[in-house]
């Protein structure tokens, strides 16, 4: 196993590699250990507001025997106006192995794997509306758990489509894997382009024919108020949530998914979260472990495991 | 010895549990050691500003062996509004044992305590005007310390009693432990329950008598804009402070004692805060043992502690 | 080796010492190890914004074992008008070993220094507008590196010199070591009393003379508004910057120097920061053993140290 020089977009891995990856993450899952050869050090850099994601790598480093190296951008010389390559050049002149970074700018570590002069390890926490693919690779991971294949799973993704980090590699890479994607929530939400994944179907329609039911935070932060519909978070439950009424159309066998940090009563009923159907948590937990599978595969690539 | 499943409200302990704790604490300070069956992880969540109360958790959290997960509420989802139910939940998914947990909330702990879906260990770091358990702990510590007893001593509580996270379960618990409480302070801050606890008694009185002088911090940033009396910083040293002439009529033996940070010049003069009677700087040495004791009992209680 | 109780001030370091420091650097920067006789603890108070001596602080002290107390000054009871004094006893009391500051007031270690009552280690990590001085031990490193001794090199120092933390420092440490000391930049910022370290040379005219060209970050935040000449980003490129057409007039021999973080375009062109006669990256390598040398000092001082 060669291992990843990098982790920032989870499209660009072969199905076997992602197969690669989700194995390992069940091997740390069941007690896999690893030994590094020397003190290896991260540095986890968010930019944009994060619990889990941020918590969850920390985790995975610390039960890696990664060394953390505490940068907060709001106190950094970010603020003196510093590009993030140059930030990123610091840390590694400083001895930094590995860089989780989270950054509003979409793609924004195209400019740095293209700059020779970074060696650093750079692992993609989000890039703006672009990919988040810790998270799809835990999305993976929890869907795999529970069906052991992804061939003819019907998946459907509902909400706040255009502004997810995750909603369109996770529909790309969930086809290509033979699952069927379906989204939902407001049309206007629909972006054109999403048509190439799957079509979009009335959430009454859609549900009973699920197998996996992926929601999607209503980011209300984000939303366009150019938007044609606009409606009340009640609004919302009503027409494009997960209600409890609508949860008894369900196939028994279905599991319910969400990234969080679900607004209860919005996207999905606040009983529900906590239902047996539901993997949120189940998510959070296999985040830890996929995490420590990317990671590996980077501290791999760089020759730093013991055999 | 069984521990707690969480450490939330000193007034729920028994009197030989208290001393049990103490007795604890007092082993950590002359070396006592243990050893954890697998890597332990704690988060410290501190919603409400603390120097002392969060460094002194984290030294005793590292002296023990526990990692730290860091989670900064500044920067965390809970800015996205997650509840804090949902952000434990979160934390616990993700592998973190200990909660050490400071809100504005009074009594945030009651709702968590009462969800079935959390079973993280949860600490009081303090809880709105509720109170401070850990810092009540360090207290008897620093009491017990000086004279081996409670019974018979005469303690003065005094300054802002009404905004106080530790006047009333202070009062409560050495009453409880056998000493005689007074009150003192502006006479409009002392709350009318207190009554069940000690007779509230004018400052140069008082002082003659006492074993033990707690000074509270004045809360400037807490005070009551409708309170019938105000005054300046220096109106309040004059009528309500331990100034260097009163303490002139302090007992030989008696000791001065104050939670920090002391405001020097209103409360206490600056001079008495490192005077041979002051215990200001033991009870933060002894913060960190008292809090190793608490953080003790968990693991004990849920079995991390090889024997 | 007795070590030093603190580091504070670089220009009370004796020749030998300072020797010896660098010796020490070199010698971590070749893998020397060290082993502490007792869990050892460091908290680093950064009241101003610092990426880079902040996170190579971190580094020295995990290379050297050293623990970390995690306190953010912005969140801590510093925000409740505590005393840097006061706060430091407070982590005194909590077993804090070494405190590393960095603080807007000049010489902010001075009464903690006077104070009794203050035993915990000193690390000054840079005063206001007064020194940086683990900064300095890092470009004395840098440039002992290069040329193996400081007698007779030529060092211009250029740009913002009234508001740089090691302008002056420099300065009087290098004219003491046997270098010459040149300054450019704009007249204005050049401090009259700078002249006893040496004269003010107009930047086209200096550069072809120099050994080591130490550029400094123009500091947009503190420009006195006040100041007679005022200039765009553009312009004081062009009339006190390192351009690429001067950097031609270079000897083949020179180096580039600058604390960074560095405005791109401004005092120095882009392309230079990563030109072959830059140590700009260098300098931040060798920082984190400077640290390490830094601590080591005082760990010995204080008998930390197994033989």
């Amino acid at each position: 196993m060669t291992g990843l020089a990098n982790f920032l977009n989870i499209n660009e891995l072969s199905n076997d590699k992602l197969i690669e990856l989700l194995n390992t993450a069940y091997a740390f899952r069941d007690g896999k250990q690893v030994h590094l050869k020397r003190p290896v050090f991260a540095a986890n850099l968010f930019f944009e507001n994060s619990t889990r994601t941020h918590s969850s790598f920390q985790m995975a480093q610390k039960r890696l025997g990664i060394q953390l190296i505490d940068v907060n951008p709001s106190t950094s010389s970010v603020t003196k106006g510093e590009s993030l390559s140059d930030t990123v050049k610091t840390l590694q002149a400083i001895g930094v192995d590995i860089a989780v970074i989270r950054h509003s700018q979409r793609g924004w570590y195209e400019p740095l794997v293209a700059d020779d002069n970074i060696s650093t390890a750079l692992v993609n926490g989000g890039d703006g509306n672009g990919q988040h693919p810790s998270q799809s690779l835990l999305d993976l991971m929890t869907i795999h758990d529970e069906f052991n294949h992804f061939e003819g799973l019907k998946v459907g993704i509902i909400g706040d489509l255009a502004h997810s980090r995750v909603a369109r590699s996770n529909a790309e890479i969930l086809k290509r894997l033979g699952a069927e994607v379906f989204f939902s929530g407001p049309k206007d939400w629909y972006p054109a382009d999403f048509a190439e994944f799957g079509e979009h179907v009335a959430i009454d329609e859609l549900l009973p024919q699920l197998d996996v039911v992926m929601l999607l935070r209503v980011q209300l932060e984000r939303l366009d108020h150019q938007a044609v519909e606009t409606f009340t978070a009640t609004e919302y439950h009503t027409q494009y949530g997960l209600t409890d009424e609508l949860a008894k159309t369900l196939k028994p066998t279905a599991i319910l998914m969400h990234p969080a940090p679900v607004n209860r009563g919005i996207e999905i009923s606040s009983d529900l979260v906590e239902a047996p159907q539901s993997r949120i948590f189940k998510q959070m937990q296999n985040g830890v472990y996929a995490r420590m599978a990317i990671l590996e595969q980077i501290l791999n690539a760089r020759n730093l495991l013991e055999d």
